[in-house]
C-alpha cells in the first residue's frame, strides 16, 4: 500500500523565532496539519507559533485537535485511537501529515501517545520526528544558568509520579528541571521550601511567549492563582545560591 | 560605558536545517562571530552548520577559537580569561559579539566557562543566550523513542564524574542520556552490558551530520575505533526492550 509519512514537528516553547528551518520547510511543503489545542483555549498555541512562517496558509487542511477533559485512561486510549484512525486515513491515501507539538516532541509530549496508537493500527507506519527547543532549555537561557556543566548531571522530571517521588529527586539530584507543574504549583513550592532549596531555584512561565515570567526569588510565588503553573518550569541547581 | 551584548547562540547538533530562525537573524545582524574549533580539526563545525544561512559572510569578522589541549585547570582558566579579555574589548567598544555553540549552550557547553570568565572581568556584561537543539533531543527523534513521558523522569549525564557515579545512575534511574562519551566509549558499553541494559540502549553518533550513525543494537559497537564516541549519545530507557 502506498503511504504517507507522519511528521511530528516540535515548534519550540512559544517564540516564533525559536522555530527551526526544518519545521518551517515541512510546514510549507505539506498540506495536512494537525494542531492540538489546550482545554478551554480558543486557539491552538502550537499553530499560532508557526502560522507566520506558513505561506498560503489558506491552502492547508488544518485539523484542530481538542484534548479530552477526562482522566479516565480507557477514555484517553479511545481518544488517541480515534485520532490515529482519522490520521492514518490520510497516510494510507499517500498524503503526508504534520502533527505539531509544543516544545520538543520527545519530552512529556502527548505526541508519544499518538505514535503508539498509530503503531497499534499499522506497525509499518512511516514516522519522522523533528526536534524542537524545549521550554526548559529556553528557561535555562533566560536565567543564564547551565542545565549541566563539567561533571554535573541534570534530571528532568514532573510531579506526575507523586510528590514523594519528587521529594526523593530533590534530595538526591543536584540539577533538576521540574516540568508539567500545572495546578500542583503550590505543593511543589512548599516542597522546595521544606528542602531549603528556594534560593537555588528559578521559575520561568510561558517562556518565549508575550506573558513570559521569570522569577529567581520563588517567595514571590507564594500567593499565586491556579493558572501560574501552566506552561511553567522550575530549575534547581544546588551548587548555586 | 556603552556596551555591546554577547549572544551565545546554540546552532543545534549538525543539520543546518535544525538551526532556529532566531540564530539566523542574529548571525545576519551582527558583525563579530566567534566560532570554536575542535582539537585537530581544520574547520569550525559550528560555523559550517550556520554558514549557508549567513548573507555576505565576507563582511563578517570571524574569530576561530582553538580550545587548549591541556587538562591542567590553571591553564584552562588562563585560556578562558584570555579569550574573555579579547571578547570584552569588542563589548566595551559598543560592538555586539556572537559566540557559536554546538547543540544547546546550556548542556555541557564550554560557553558556561566563557560566561564565567566574562563576569569575572565585568559583572555587568550583557549576555543573551539563545537555545539550540541538543544532540540528545535529535537522537531521541532518530530512534523514535521519547526521552520522558507520563510519570517518567530523564537524567542527562556524562562520564566526567567517574564510572562509579555513572554506574549508580544506571542502577537508579530509568531513562538516561549519556553525553560526552569520547574515548570512554568502550568502558561505558562494558558498564551497560554488565547491568544487562544493552537491549534497552540506543547509540547515535554525529546526529544531524552526514556521517550520522544510529545503532539500536549496541553489540555492534564492541569493536570500534577510538573516534566512535566523538559527538555521540547513548539513550537508555529501561521500560522498553
Amino acid at each position: 500500500m502506498s503511504r504517507g509519512t507522519l511528521y511530528g514537528v516540535g515548534v519550540g516553547p512559544g517564540d516564533p523565532e525559536l522555530v527551526t528551518q526544518k519545521a518551517i520547510s515541512i510546514l510549507n511543503r505539506e498540506r495536512i496539519i494537525y494542531a492540538p489545542r489546550a482545554r478551554g483555549i480558543e486557539d491552538s498555541l502550537a499553530l499560532k507559533i508557526v502560522e507566520r512562517h506558513i505561506r498560503n496558509i489558506e491552502t492547508k487542511v488544518i485539523e484542530i485537535i481538542d484534548y479530552p477533559l477526562t482522566t479516565n485512561s480507557d477514555e484517553k486510549r479511545d481518544f488517541w485511537k480515534t485520532l490515529a484512525g482519522g490520521l492514518i486515513g490520510y497516510l494510507h491515501n499517500d498524503e503526508n501529515v504534520v502533527y505539531l507539538t509544543l516544545g520538543d516532541p520527545s519530552v512529556y509530549s502527548t505526541y508519544a501517545y499518538l505514535v503508539r496508537a498509530l503503531r497499534e493500527l499499522d506497525g509499518d507506519v512511516d514516522i519522522s520526528t523533528i526536534p524542537g527547543i524545549s521550554s526548559y532549555s529556553l528557561a535555562a537561557c533566560l536565567v543564564n544558568q547551565p542545565l549541566a556543566e563539567g561533571d554535573e548531571d541534570c534530571t528532568i522530571c514532573s510531579p506526575a509520579a507523586g510528590l514523594d517521588y519528587l521529594s526523593e529527586i530533590l534530595d538526591n539530584r543536584k540539577n533538576i528541571v521540574i516540568m508539567k507543574i500545572g495546578r500542583r504549583m503550590g505543593e511543589i513550592i512548599d516542597l522546595i521550601r521544606e528542602k531549603g532549596l528556594l534560593t537555588h531555584a528559578a521559575f520561568v512561565a510561558r517562556a518565549g511567549l508575550k506573558e513570559e515570567r521569570v522569577e529567581t526569588d520563588l517567595s514571590r510565588l507564594e500567593q499565586t492563582d491556579t493558572e501560574t503553573g501552566n506552561l511553567s518550569v522550575i530549575l534547581i541547581r544546588k551548587g548555586i545560591v
